[in-house]
């Protein structure tokens, strides 16, 4: 050492809780109105999940009241299960503490991070405890949640127990925070809540906005959406370290065999035989606790020999077609609008996810001011940040909008949604703001994305066509009375008037011809193009 | 519920190890280019931290072998100091674990995960236990390094300890990989190495490839930079739960009053004094570990309104003026380099920071073919993935290129280099590749490139113009031909030849008078404009 002094006498470990106090950029909290969308973006996923996986209609209630500069109470309100009271702690104030981390489910938290890091965010900025009301079957819980980010753990301060007689449950959770601003702006809480509804219509959301003033999104569907099946591993989605430890960690199957069949999907007793000719020097009938590193990595790379069936497709909803139509005619009013139905594809050889995307163009949307707007949703999510580094944003821009008759994207009345769903869907940080540039993903968003232009791409064509032919005839024309001028003075002719003539029957002559041209042209070219309606969903229409 | 069943079965709690190996995207390890630099990245910026604070010139040696498809072998090795038995396996194998997380000092490593995931990663793809040999001091250390994800643990295996007569220390890291690919791409280990070289001239690096070709990036300075100080937070960049963890945790002073003297920077007697006066309800002479919240947040509210002196600015060491100039002719031989050398500033009211920032253009960067290029660096270490999200990407985007004689940026022959140089860097990530979008830091980035752009302003405008002129002149001239043929044919004159010689006349007339002018014109612009010579750092070079 330089100094004589060791580094090492600096060693230290650290909670996972202490990582994301010093680092709670990555968490969303940087940027007064990001951080303060991130509070209602973390509550209100929770409160959705909680209300769907109990079968409950969702009926939330934001209130946000500004005590001074930059500090606000949050108020948030849902009709879910509530929690019981040995994981009420855990479950708002304990990182990488949760029902949803490990599961192969279609939710919208999936780290158990979330509003963990926004309690933490409320100590940090205002060192008082959120308060909780919990009412989860015959018991009402209230209390104040007090977080030691050294070890990561929570504890309930002031609980107060009671009888809950009319079984009314669900979860209120209240706040302070400082360094927080409420605006509405295209990146606010207000918008936010506004594309929540649009992807939940089976949701009903009111908010009170610190100037009093209340709004309510209603509900618009009576009945929440077909429960997302919670699946098993598909063979080629499983690393062999992840075999490894589902084989070391069970203890129902007392062969690999079995031990195979009943814990990964679409593994039956023919497959298993199968996989024993592949990799004979694996014997699947000794205990799964025995399986070494090698068996397990013979065994992966033997599912990789072996036709599969695909993931099972119930773990995968959709918004829907006929109801983002709903809500994109409620919102914008466009002139067209263009939305796929696909089927799941798969990932990283065996996650399966779903794509869906809409284009809608003119109308209000022009009225509104958008252009070449971009709606981006993860499992009903609006992602309101980072559209820098995103899949969807990648995908979109690398579209030839040109094909689709929008040569200039981002100067058109155009928005376009796309909405990535998926068991896992992969985020590039904890503040779940954008999805990972993966391959197979990027290109299915595009694939999607090209097959909902291709369902406006005649009637934006047609338009924009009309429209440049007329600009350019008139422009012609500008210029005549001054050419004929300057023409009659080059050539020493007096004949001014003539040249005048002369240079507008061209013109005329030239732009019937074009007009006639394009329009013949335009179909040919829409018919060569066009395979499907947009809404289709054959293999052709993944080609490009 | 819905089904009967509670979801709250499912509740389990999860290490930070666990959290990674499913979101592993998060850390770099997402498609297999991407993932072989980012180990590369981990281990090379843990080397270089490493024998700069032990006050060793670096010298690192990198070889990679194929294995097999997509199967890599990658051997690290260093001359630092080596790493004590008792914290092997936590350094390179426990995440949150390390000697630099919670320091204020200019560091390339800050999380103390990076290394322990490149380990998590080889257990997940190989099953296989990194090999170290670690010689510290007069020990030799050689083992493996076990891993369990489950509790975030790391063993040594077979360890074997011998003597260290002649006292050469280092680390190597060898560990096998599956799932990752060699390239010589933009984003590959040999730019991300050649990058490397650029900005920190004093090490040594060779690399031997898996085709078995050597190359080296040689040692360009023999000496090490100055090292930067390791400072207290300054008042004005410490949060109050900050302050009350610091004041809890201490032990040294028996009242507030000397705990803020000996722990924060830039607090001196006369400064308690002056916050005494501004909150006189808190009593500074009771023991920090009494102090109370509503006292911390008083404290932090007094320190807004005190006048301080900014933080020490041997805290931070940029590259230099020099070295940049030197290490871009070294790699591209341009025909202009403009770098900036400019005072540290601070961001979050009290983290300090530099920027520096170089633009080079034309020559050598034409003849490699690039073109709006983008070099960026956080305490000297290369930036190549998620460039979307990164402040130092959206900085250079927003400026009004055109402004600097660079109208079409991303088709110029034109480099930008940002190095981003902290105390602590906000990354938007654990992948530490992008640096968050934060106001003080965006704007500061912004003015540093811009004053670089104007050292390149009068050469590049010059230049262009004379290009565009001349461009302008032979594309008229081709029409002359034409143009006289169909005048000729309008005006029913015969007089083609004579046409030719009036147009060519004019043509030639138009393009000297516009030469001069632009000549003109352009000298006086540039002469208002630039009002330093690109290495200024005066106040005026800030304001746009």
């Amino acid at each position: 050492m330089a100094e004589g002094k060791d580094a090492f006498s600096h060693f230290q470990e650290h909670s996972v809780a202490e990582f994301f106090k010093k680092n709670r950029q990555m968490l969303g909290f940087s940027g007064k109105t990001k951080s303060m969308t991130t509070i209602i973006h973390e509550a209100v996923s929770n409160s959705l999940d909680a209300c769907e996986e109990a079968g409950i209609l969702p009926e939330l209630k934001v209130v946000i009241r500004e005590l001074g500069e930059y500090h606000f109470l949050v108020h948030i309100e849902d009709n879910g299960p509530g929690i019981p009271k040995q994981y009420l702690g855990k479950a708002l104030g304990q990182m990488l503490a949760g029902t949803k981390f490990h599961r192969y489910v279609q939710q919208r938290g999936q780290q158990g991070i979330g509003i963990s890091g926004v309690s933490m965010y409320s100590l940090l900025t205002t060192g008082k405890h959120p308060r909780i009301t919990s009412s989860y079957k015959n018991k009402k819980l209230s209390c104040e949640l007090s977080l030691d980010l050294k070890t990561n753990r929570a504890e309930l301060l002031n609980l107060v127990e009671e009888d809950n007689p009319d079984g009314k449950t669900g979860l209120t959770y209240e706040a302070e925070f400082k360094d927080v601003e409420y605006k509405r702006s295209d990146q606010g809480v207000y918008e936010y809540l506004r594309r929540t509804a649009l992807a939940n219509p089976h949701a009903s959301i009111s908010i009170t906005e610190p100037n009093g003033e209340s709004s309510s999104f209603p509900r618009v569907i009576e009945s929440n959406p077909k429960r997302p099946r919670e699946i098993q591993p598909h063979p080629l989605g499983i690393s062999a370290h992840d075999l490894l430890d589902l084989a070391h960690a069970q203890k129902e199957n007392r062969k690999i065999s079995a031990f195979l069949q009943n814990s990964l999907a679409r593994v039956s007793a023919n497959k298993v035989s199968e996989l024993r000719t592949l990799v004979p020097d694996v014997d699947f009938d000794k205990e799964p606790s025995d399986m070494s590193w090698e068996d397990a990595e013979k065994i992966v790379q033997s599912f990789k020999q072996v036709k599969w069936i695909a993931p099972e497709t119930d773990s995968i909803v959709p918004i829907g077609k006929e109801q983002i139509e709903k809500s994109f005619n409620n919102i914008f009013t466009p002139e067209i609008i263009s939305v796929t139905e696909r089927s799941p594809k798969i990932y990283r050889g065996g996650v399966p996810f779903m794509v869906e995307a809409a284009i809608a163009y003119g109308g209000g949307i022009a009225h509104a001011g958008k252009k070449g707007d971009m709606m981006r949703f993860a499992n009903r999510v609006p992602l309101l940040f980072d559209a820098g580094g995103c899949a969807i944003t990648e995908s979109i821009k690398s579209v030839e909008w040109s094909r689709y008759g929008l040569k200039n994207f981002e100067e058109e009345p155009v928005v376009v949604l796309v909405n990535f769903v998926s068991v896992h869907v992969p985020y590039t940080g904890a503040g779940k703001q954008a999805v990972s540039t993966e391959e197979d993903v990027f290109d299915e968003i595009k694939n999607a994305v090209m097959e909902a232009a291709r369902g406006v791409q005649r009637y934006i064509s047609g338009k924009r066509k009309a429209h440049e032919i007329e600009g350019k005839r008139k422009a012609i024309l500008r210029y005549v009375e001054q050419l004929s001028g300057d023409l009659a003075s080059l050539s020493d002719s007096k004949a001014k008037d003539s040249l005048r003539q002369k240079l507008l029957k061209l013109v005329e002559e030239k732009y019937a011809a074009l007009e006639a041209e394009e329009n013949g042209e335009s179909n040919s070219e829409n018919g060569k193009r066009e395979t499907g309606n947009g809404n289709g969903n054959g293999a052709s229409e993944d080609e490009e």
